[in-house]
């Protein structure tokens, strides 16, 4: 089994610190998109959306979507559980996970895409979209850190792959140059909490 | 247990469409996003987001987003599977389901929302960057027809989740003015059997 991910690249990062959670190894391919190197047909066969990361397990079958990838080991190893048990956990676990990841990831994505002139080479980018996405981003800064004021983790009070999204977003969003404010004391509290993990480093 | 949605939104759709495959009956509220009714504080109880669906449960409990309500339903009720039974086939139907979502339903609701003009009055909005999402939807066209020449449904052989997500981003493209190209022949045939199954007039 072969996790095709970039070290760097907030996504994969997910993938691994899932399975640091879970104690699972696996081996790594770095793929340099800097380099293009996700646009060779050897990739496109891997994924034909060209993204990563991707698990490629022994028999060549290919798994791409970071949630689908977390799926996957949860599934083969539930302990310890970190998308939940019973339906009403799975249920509220998802809601947490999604909203995370589109209220915060993706538009700190789009934010970096269409303002950091990373990719500006490769595709039109559109800079005042990409400002209307940091300022949401911003804001849900200040919705987090009400939540984190009433619950100790995103799901409620255990750790699950909702505070592993956020977490992976939230250090994405640095490159936007959004950071916590001084006087968001709650979601400090959470951000030491999981970074201390020794998960976080994976 | 109460559905709150809006009957003509898509992602609601989504959920009535997963519950007539299902055979579940569950109550259903309309909120009218044209009236606001998602602004006001008893919404936004239920979902800070203020996004429809959102499942109330007889003990006050809300579950929003989508494959969150989905994933509770499947939980409860496996029979039939729609998001898999090993753990490989529900790793790969969440890989395509989101596929599906971030790659149609997402470009297709950029494009109706920076183009239409029908949340113009409520935020600015970007016409440039929906006319590319416009683009983005027409190439995945192609690309899913490419698909459907080789697979009977979105993950393979067996209708699932993913499918209910593609067609009823594809209804919505319609208003777009996205359409089924002449040429798009698996596509088309894909389409009319998702579209005639009982359930897509739930």
């Amino acid at each position: 089994m072969k996790l095709y991910e970039m070290k760097i690249a907030p996504n994969p990062r997910r993938v691994r610190i899932f399975l640091a959670e879970k104690g699972i190894a696996v081996e790594t391919v770095e793929v340099d998109l800097a380099k293009g190197e996700h646009m060779s047909e050897a990739f496109k066969a891997k994924n034909p959306m060209r993204k990563v990361p991707v698990l490629e397990l022994d028999d060549g079958t290919c798994i791409s979507e970071t949630m689908a990838i977390c799926r996957y080991f949860e599934e083969l190893q539930p302990d310890p559980p970190l998308m939940g048990e019973t339906p009403l956990e799975k249920a509220q676990i998802e809601m947490w996970q999604r909203q995370m990841e589109f209220y915060f990831m993706l538009p700190t994505g789009m934010c970096f895409q269409h303002t950091s002139g990373y990719f500006s080479a490769i595709r039109k980018t559109f800079p005042e979209w990409g400002e209307r996405n940091r300022e949401d981003v911003e804001k849900f800064f200040h919705y987090l850190n009400r939540h984190f004021a009433e619950n100790t983790y995103v799901a409620g009070e255990k750790f699950t792959v909702a505070d592993i999204t956020a977490l992976c977003a939230l250090d994405f969003s640095k490159v936007n140059n959004v950071r916590i404010q001084p006087e968001q004391e709650h979601l400090a509290r959470w951000y030491e909490a999981v970074n201390s993990r020794p998960s976080a480093k994976a």
